[in-house]
C-alpha cells in the first residue's frame, strides 16, 4: 500500500475468527459426520414470529422507522430499560442514565474512547474478549493484562497492583466471555469499591446475563448488587447486548447504563460514527423487551440444559480439564503437548470440529493461552453436545 | 464527574445540531406561520411502498435478516454497487473494492482512522461537514482549514501550500455539504494529481451523488473522472450514503470505494466498532438500487427545481448573496451587520425559520462562518420555498 497507514492499526491484528474461518474455506465434511461449529457466539436461528411480525409492520406502517432517530436511541426503548433494570437488579436506573447503541461492540467503543486516548491504560482480565484489545490497539490506549488463573476469576488485589496514573478504566465482563464464569457478586462489589477509590470506571459488559444460572434462583436471583448502590453511577458503567437473548444480531442494537454526564459524551461519539441506531432494530428490542419475557426464560432453560450436558461430558472426558462455563461458553484447557492453534486445526481434520484457540484471547506468548480453548455450545442441542463428546474422546492429534 | 474523561472528549464540541435544535424547544408555532425547518438534511417522507415491502418480506421470511453478515457487507450489494458504479463512471470498481457501514459516518470514521492518528494533519476544505471536524477533535488529528472563498470551489495551489509532513489525507465533500456546490470535474482530477504526487489520500465523499446537477446532461453526466483512471484505487478512497436517495436514514446504510488493501485495515475497524451494518437496511438498499433507478431520477428532478426556486428566489432577495447552491444546501452570506448565530436564532423568533449558522461549519473564530447560514430545502417543495422567501424579504433583525 502507498497510501499513508496509521501506525495504530498497522499494529492491529485483523479479527482471528476470519482466522479460524480460513481452516474451514474450501472444506466438505461427510454427511455421517458434519462440522459441529462451536466458534462463534451468535444465535443461528431467526427470531419468534411476534418479533419478525412486529418489525415488518413498523416497516410497512411507522413511518419513523425510515427516518433518524435521537442519538442517544429511541426515548421508549431507554424506559423500558430504565425499568426492567430498576426492578431486576433492585435499584434506581432512569431513561437519561441509558443510551442504545449499534450493538455492544459500538457501546464499548464509545465508552472507552470518552475514557481513554493514546497512552492511557485500562485493566482487563485475561482471557479476554478479542475486540476490546482490537479497539485498545486502534486507539493507541496500553492493554494491561489481569491474568486469572485456573478459576478465570478476577482478584482485586492483583488489580489493585496493576493500577497506575495512567489507569483509565477496568472491565470486566460477567458472565465471561470466553470464560464463560459467572463473576460473583462480592467479586463485583469489590472491584466496584476498588475503582471508586482510585477514581477508575468500572465497566461491566453484562452481553450475557439473561443466560445467568442465577437467574433462575428461587430467591431475588440477580446476579450483582450494584445498581442498589444508590451513586453507583459516579463509578459503574453497564453494557448490554440485544443480540443474544431476543435473536437480533444482523440489526445492532445494544445499550450502555451509565451517568447522564457520561452519556452526554457518548453522544458525541455516537453523533460522529453511528448517528443514530436502527431504528428497526430498536423497535424489535422493545417489541421483545415488552413481549419475550417468559420466552427468554425457556431460552435461558435451554442454554443452562446445554450447559449441564457441558460440564457433565467434561467430568467424563480423560484428561481435559473444564474451567468454566456459563453464558454461551465452555472454556477448556486441553491435555495435548501442543499449542492450542495446532490442536484446534486438528480438531477440523480429525474431527469436524471447529472451536477457537485459548491464544485468540490472550495477549501474544502468554503461556496459559497455548493449553486453551473456547467452545460455544450455544447452537448445538443435547445432541448435538453428546456427538461433540464422542468425538473428541476419540481424538488423539 | 468524576471519573477519567479523555481530553480529546473535552475538546470536542457538542453537534451543532443540538443546539439548534434548543432554539426550538417549547416553543409553539402559530398555525398561519408554521416552523419552516431547514436545518437538517435528511428526507423526512418514507422510502416508496415497494421497498417497506422488500424490507417487510426479508424481515419475515428471510432467516439472513436476522443473522449476523460480513463485516464488510453483504456480497450481492458490494457487487451492484461495482456494477452500476462501472458503468456511470466510466471505470473499472470490483466488488472487491467495495464495503458497507453503518452509515456515511461511518464510512468517513472508519477510513480515516485506518489513515490519521494523534498529531497527524487531515486538509479540509471551509466551511466542512462537522461530524468531519469531530471525529479529527476526538482522534486527536489536527484538521488543517482550506478556505474556499467565495466560491466554495476549493484551490489546489492553495491545498499544496498547506501540505505538512504530518499530512495524511485531504477530504472533498462533491456536492458539497453544507456549500451545495459541485466541484467541476477539472478541479477532483486536479485534487487526486496532487494527493498522487504527495503520497496522500483523496477522501471523496459523494453523499449526495444522486441530486447532481451533471447526472440530467444528455452527454455522460458524470459528475467526474476519477474512476477511469486505471490505477485510481491507487489514491482514491469514495464514500457514499443510502440515506438520501433511497430515503433509508433510519436504517444507516452507507458504502466506501476503495482498494482492496485499504479495506482491510478498514474491517479492523467495522469488525470492532459495528461487527457488521444492518442486514434489513442492506437488503433495503439492494432492492432499492436494482428498482428505483427511475424513482430516484425522479428525486433528482424535483430537488433541482426546488434549486432553481431557491436559486431565483435568492436573486430576488435584497441585500443577501448564494454562494452556493445543490445537493440539498443553498449556502448564503447574510447582509445583516450580526454574526450568524445571532441572525438564525433572531430568524426563528421573527420569521419561524430554522436554518444553521455558518459558524458550525467554520473553524472558531473564523470571520467568513458569522456572515454565512447553511438553508437545507430538500425537505420544502416549491410553494413553501416562496413562503421562505416570502418572509424572509420583511426580516429585519
Amino acid at each position: 500500500m502507498t497510501l499513508p497507514l496509521n501506525p495504530a492499526f498497522a499494529a492491529t491484528e485483523p479479527p482471528p475468527v476470519m482466522e479460524a474461518r480460513r481452516w474451514i474455506a474450501g472444506k466438505t465434511f461427510s454427511a455421517d459426520k458434519p462440522l459441529i461449529n462451536v466458534s462463534q457466539a451468535a444465535p443461528v436461528e431467526s427470531p419468534p414470529l411476534g418479533l419478525r411480525q412486529a418489525i415488518a409492520d413498523a416497516a410497512l406502517n411507522d413511518p419513523q422507522a425510515h427516518l433518524y432517530g435521537p442519538v442517544l436511541g429511541l426515548p421508549a426503548l431507554r424506559a423500558e430499560i430504565a425499568s426492567q433494570w430498576s426492578a431486576a437488579y433492585g435499584g434506581a436506573v432512569r431513561p437519561d442514565q441509558v443510551a442504545i447503541t449499534q450493538g455492544c461492540n459500538q457501546a464499548f467503543t464509545s465508552v472507552v474512547a470518552t475514557l481513554a486516548g493514546p497512552g492511557d491504560e485500562v485493566i482487563l482480565p485475561t482471557p479476554y474478549y478479542f475486540n476490546h484489545k482490537m479497539w485498545m490497539d486502534m486507539a493507541g490506549i496500553s492493554l494491561v493484562a489481569l491474568d486469572t488463573g485456573a478459576t478465570l476469576i478476577p482478584d482485586v488485589a492483583a488489580c489493585e497492583a496493576l493500577i497506575s496514573d495512567k489507569t483509565r478504566a477496568i472491565v470486566l465482563v460477567s458472565p465471561n466471555n470466553p470464560g464463560g464464569v459467572e463473576y460473583p457478586a462480592e467479586t463485583l462489589a469489590a472491584f466496584r469499591d476498588l475503582a471508586r477509590a482510585r477514581g477508575l470506571a468500572l465497566i461491566v459488559d453484562e452481553t450475557y446475563r439473561d443466560f445467568d444460572s442465577r437467574h433462575s434462583q428461587a430467591t431475588g436471583g440477580r446476579p450483582h448488587d450494584l445498581f442498589t448502590d444508590p451513586a453507583w453511577d459516579e463509578v459503574l458503567i453497564q453494557l448490554y447486548s440485544f443480540s443474544k437473548a431476543y435473536r437480533l444480531t444482523g440489526h445492532r442494537v445494544g445499550a450502555i447504563v451509565a451517568s447522564q454526564e457520561r452519556l452526554a459524551e457518548v453522544e458525541k461519539f455516537l453523533d460522529t460514527v453511528a448517528i443514530c441506531p436502527s431504528q428497526l432494530g430498536q423497535m424489535g428490542a422493545l417489541w421483545g423487551m415488552q413481549n419475550l419475557g417468559a420466552w427468554v426464560g425457556g431460552e435461558r432453560q435451554e442454554i443452562l440444559s446445554r450447559r449441564d450436558a457441558m460440564i457433565s461430558g467434561f467430568s467424563a472426558l480423560q484428561g481435559w480439564k473444564l474451567l468454566g462455563c456459563g453464558a454461551y461458553f465452555a472454556y477448556v484447557e486441553h491435555p495435548f503437548d501442543l499449542a492450542s492453534d495446532a490442536v484446534c486445526k486438528q480438531l477440523v481434520e480429525d474431527c469436524a470440529v471447529l472451536a477457537l484457540p485459548g491464544t485468540m484471547f490472550q495477549p501474544e506468548g502468554s503461556p496459559a493461552g497455548k493449553r486453551q480453548i473456547r467452545i460455544a455450545f450455544a447452537n448445538i442441542d443435547v445432541s448435538g453436545i453428546a456427538e461433540l463428546f464422542r468425538r473428541l474422546a476419540s481424538f488423539r492429534p
